[in-house]
């Protein structure tokens, strides 16, 4: 094979597959792509590796992704409300919420959610520092936080730490709220798996 | 949006947009994957960009890629027939073909084919330097090359460069062909375009 007698084309192949989503070919298309590109788009493909790595960090408040020198760009606008929390697993979750366009409080990122098999427990997230941003002790807010919405995953490892969260944050009088399961507008039932179907009827609102 | 926030991680989501097949959410599940991954895995993949560029250029006679010194891997290869050449346009042509099997030559890569339309002609593509090293008085091949087989694109410029290529190679008394179109292997016959079945009747093979 061509590839194997090439061993820096081989090497980037191999680098771009571990990608999620990127296959052998699809890397193998890309690399030949890369290697027929102008230096410059490289030059500018590879700087922006390093810029992402070298400039972003976790807000110290809410763990999301920043440039900014302190705060990030949420916790510091103050035309969103400080008093609703929206607890997501990813930066990225807070990207599709906004998108929405329901939302305007503030966000908090777990980066992850409890999975007992993967060794994943409460301490290996920011859970501690959601709770020492609602305890009336510990809050650097300035409004107290009166309710949380959880925006997790609908799988065993979000239903998990929900439970878990919904526990805690009730002893703590926290309004505590789940993002609804049901039918995805433009959905045809026909088509829906029967647990998601089941919840949807379970939650079914009043018309 | 959180994406128009933190400008380096947008401006990764713009530079591999630019890769062929990935589109916006694509680039932008790469680049949350990227800003999550290990530093190292961010390095190893800068430099293997960085390797393909500077590593590897074209084989100074099939004009394919290689990292060796001077001649490329199958031009120095003396187990394989140097009478016959295998004309391509692209060096990731030459991977597909290998894996046939069937083909045991030398391969020969135009970097692209002709097309009136985006101002590619014959001057732009590896022609000459085909001409070269085919005709008695410029080759540097040891054996004469006797027969050529040209595996081009099935679409308008592959057959314009084969009907430009076939002209000057008749003159120069080379066996010429192209390999062949027609039905897929495994492929169904009632989900064949008509013209490819057309192909495939006309080329019909004695059995």
């Amino acid at each position: 094979m061509l590839l194997q007698k090439i061993p820096s084309l081989n090497q980037l192949v191999h680098e771009l597959s571990r990608l999620p989503g990127i296959g052998p070919k699809t890397a193998q298309r890309l690399a030949y792509h890369i290697l027929r590109s102008p230096n410059d788009f490289v030059q500018s493909l590879r700087d922006a590796l390093k810029g992402v790595k070298e400039r972003i960090h976790d807000c110290p408040l809410c763990y999301s992704f920043t440039e900014e020198e302190s705060l990030c760009h949420f916790c510091n606008d103050p035309m969103r409300s400080t008093g609703m929390l929206c607890v997501v697993e990813d930066p990225a979750d807070i990207e599709r919420i906004e998108s929405s366009g329901v939302f305007r409080g503030r966000y908090h990122v777990l980066h992850g959610a409890i999975s007992p098999l993967d060794g994943i427990g409460p301490q290996d997230l920011k859970i501690q520092a959601l709770l020492d941003r609602i305890a009336p002790e510990t809050t650097t807010e300035r409004v107290p936080v009166t309710e949380i919405i959880l925006a997790l995953d609908a799988d065993l490892e979000g239903d998990t730490t929900v439970l878990y969260l919904a526990k805690i944050l009730k002893d703590m009088n926290i309004k505590t709220s789940r993002i609804a399961h049901g039918v995805p507008i433009g959905g045809d039932i026909d088509y829906i798996d029967y647990r998601t179907l089941g919840r949807a009827i379970e939650n079914r609102v009043q018309v």
